[in-house]
């Protein structure tokens, strides 16, 4: 069906997308092409393998589609020649993610919602989906989570997952509404700084 | 049946009490109230989530019973409100730890017990209960792990867990019996810095 | 059958070599002996508790064999009492982990194998499953990831599972054959301390 098809695809591209951005985080930690390749695949696949594992499924979904794989070693491999053109790595690695983020928490509300998952696990889903990857990825490399970071992130996800998951009984366009959406509040808060109101008064005591 | 709804009730607290935990850490990381709901939501749930994985149900207990996503949300979103009314964050975060880890460690092995574990089994799915919430939580804001600290907090675990398997088949009352055990040893422990020997020769390499 | 039975026996002396490497990471960072029981157990059967929810198993291997526990619990409480008796843990710590990366990164592979996995999803199960134990090892107790370290690691994992791939259908040595050239390859790492070039391009921005 066409509407699974355009899924598909935009499931692959987002794959490939965080893939690399994993691909990336390797490289501002010089590790060699193994390393490039794992954190590419953990990056690009973690979030929909968890999701996968949450609802329930048989095996995960890269056990019998396996170019979902493929793409992350390709785009890994990809990334280890092309990191090098680059001016500022740590400026596409935000970009890319912001891209993957966009795509992946519709994504992951959509697949939820095909598994009749109700509205705040649907919600649920979709930010974890988009956050699990490279919370992984940044835990491990012993870097700050960019979901910690001081600008909006997880309230970007989130409006994506919501906004789908509100939109779709309504119109078919529900997915690339959803997806500007979450891309274009990640894009406004990385170009204008913004952020949410950190939590206040005065903490004394460390730890 | 009553008990299950006894069961269910001390569920839904153990939840609440470590969502407000796991709320607090991310006060204590100066978090947004989105981060706010973010740790509360793993910490709450992320033990059991690990324990029904390990079980093989088929889907996550939130994905039906909606209602301990909601009670995450609820008590997050009180803590950001009420955290100011503390003296010390760090000493509340401690005794709701505490509170959760006795509960959890019970609950734990409970619901193996229902799957018929073995009892090793139970009473490792009981530890895994309390402690992964937390160790999570605490993985994620570059914390020290509170179950690596110190004083006694997987015995703790062990204690509510073990008793609970250990009594379960003789008495109607090995629920508040273990509670109360497990609670007890991690009191003692808060309260009179109880620690169990450390691992002692002297280690002269380093990592 | 013959040939399951030599499995099951190299899958539990993996375990309990994996085992002996985390309670040796417990050792130096001086926890106590529960301490050395819960991280024994994490690695010693974290990376099998991995690959069986990635293939969708009912519920994981050690649910009915607790043998698997109970030889994590044993070999922990003996590196317990035996730790002081070696001049350098780290030393021990480092050829344990190798021979548990050795013999896991097969068996994970035999393991999907035996669930009709793709190659390229049995390859990546064994690299998995020969990582994943010592990866929250190192990630639980702050450690760097033994991973992440400048000799090669994941290539030696990546030979034994993609050995074993390649030479089951027509060997019946596949087995030890695999094991040896990952042991192989990890030990020449190690003594001579080969490793795979790094990413090289000079990176001007921090993170």
């Amino acid at each position: 069906m066409l509407m699974n098809d355009v899924i598909t695809v935009v499931d692959l591209v987002a794959t490939a997308v965080f893939a690399i951005s994993g691909a990336l985080a390797a490289a501002q930690g010089r590790h060699d092409i193994l390393g490039f390749i794992l954190f590419g695949t953990i990056t690009g696949i973690g979030g929909g393998t968890l999701r996968d594992l949450l609802l329930g499924t048989d095996a995960v979904f890269w056990f019998t589609r396996t170019e979902y794989l493929w793409i992350c070693v390709a785009a890994s491999v990809a990334t280890w020649f092309m990191a090098p053109l680059f001016d500022s790595i740590s400026r596409v690695l935000l970009w890319a993610d912001a891209v993957g983020l966009a795509l992946f928490s519709v994504l992951g509300a959509v697949k939820a919602l095909q598994f009749d998952a109700p509205p705040i696990v649907a919600v649920g889903m979709g930010v974890m989906t988009a956050t699990f990857g490279s919370m992984i990825r940044d835990t491990l490399l012993n870097k700050e989570p960019v979901l910690l970071g001081p600008e909006i992130y997880v309230s970007a996800a989130l409006l994506g997952a919501a906004s789908y998951t509100a939109l779709h009984p309504f119109t078919e366009w529900a997915l690339p509404i959803s997806i500007a959406l979450a891309f274009g509040l990640r894009a406004c808060a990385i170009l204008f700084d913004l952020r949410l109101p950190k939590y206040g008064p005065a903490e004394n005591d460390q730890s």
